[in-house]
């Protein structure tokens, strides 16, 4: 395998590719990862336009490594838009290579570019390997706030 | 005052009340809320179409007493869109009403609506009046997640 990576925006035509990568980070997280149905809807909703959230994809060999799945939030005390990255995720053989620190990066570019006061995003408490290089990039943890979830 | 009111979607013309609303709530969260730019830019942003995000009132008496503003999130494990609540506020005057209980009902609603797969939010772990609400409602608490935020 080549050291080398590029990084860009997916296309519908990455769905299925996502998907795959998907399912290693749900494993990887110990939670239910998309089934056929999601992955057909995945498909169908990274084709529509304007689509429901956005990708990158990290592609080494002609293959995709990893991505990251994000969609725009909203900041009512700064009155601007950010980014809520929902995955990121490298598949364990590209990973050391900074993949996931150069798509983080990305996301940055993209929110300046947007106007966005933020880059947000939340990990599991267990996944030191992801925490190190968020506090490596000095990113602040929001230890005073905590998550709720209806099911729908 | 009447224990009556309505609940009903923002229109731009609420932007200057949900301001002020939103003023209160980050003086209770210590946090710091929207300048007088920002105001400017939510009256701007609560006019666009479509806008970066959404927002219910309650209104009581020809007054506004209480917002919601949410926007669309989206899960890649479930392969559908969410609805993520930014702020839910209700002014000290109109609680007890079960105001801000029926703006979680209506955002269900509208969830359900959406063929959303979830409803989510935050809250600060010292803001037990609103933790009582949401583990009342069997909202599940996601304590395993800590958030990480990059200020752009």
């Amino acid at each position: 395998m080549s050291a080398l990576y590029t990084l860009r925006a997916a296309t519908a035509n990455d769905a299925a590719a996502i998907v795959l990568l998907c399912r290693l980070l749900a494993e990887f997280e110990r939670l239910p990862g998309p089934d056929d149905a999601a992955a057909a809807r995945f498909a169908d909703d990274l084709a529509r336009s304007p689509a429901p959230c956005e990708a990158l994809v990290a592609e080494q060999d002609g293959a995709v490594v990893a991505y990251a799945v994000f969609f725009a939030s909203y900041s009512t005390f700064r009155a601007r838009p950010g980014i809520y990255l929902e995955d990121l995720f490298v598949h364990p053989r590209a990973r050391r290579l900074g993949i996931a620190h150069a798509m983080l990066d990305r996301l940055v570019e993209l929110g300046r570019e947007r106007g966005c006061a933020r880059l947000e995003w939340q990990v599991l408490r267990w996944n030191e390997g992801a925490i190190r290089l968020y506090e490596h990039l000095s990113a602040h943890r929001q230890d005073d706030w905590v998550g709720y979830r209806l099911d729908l």
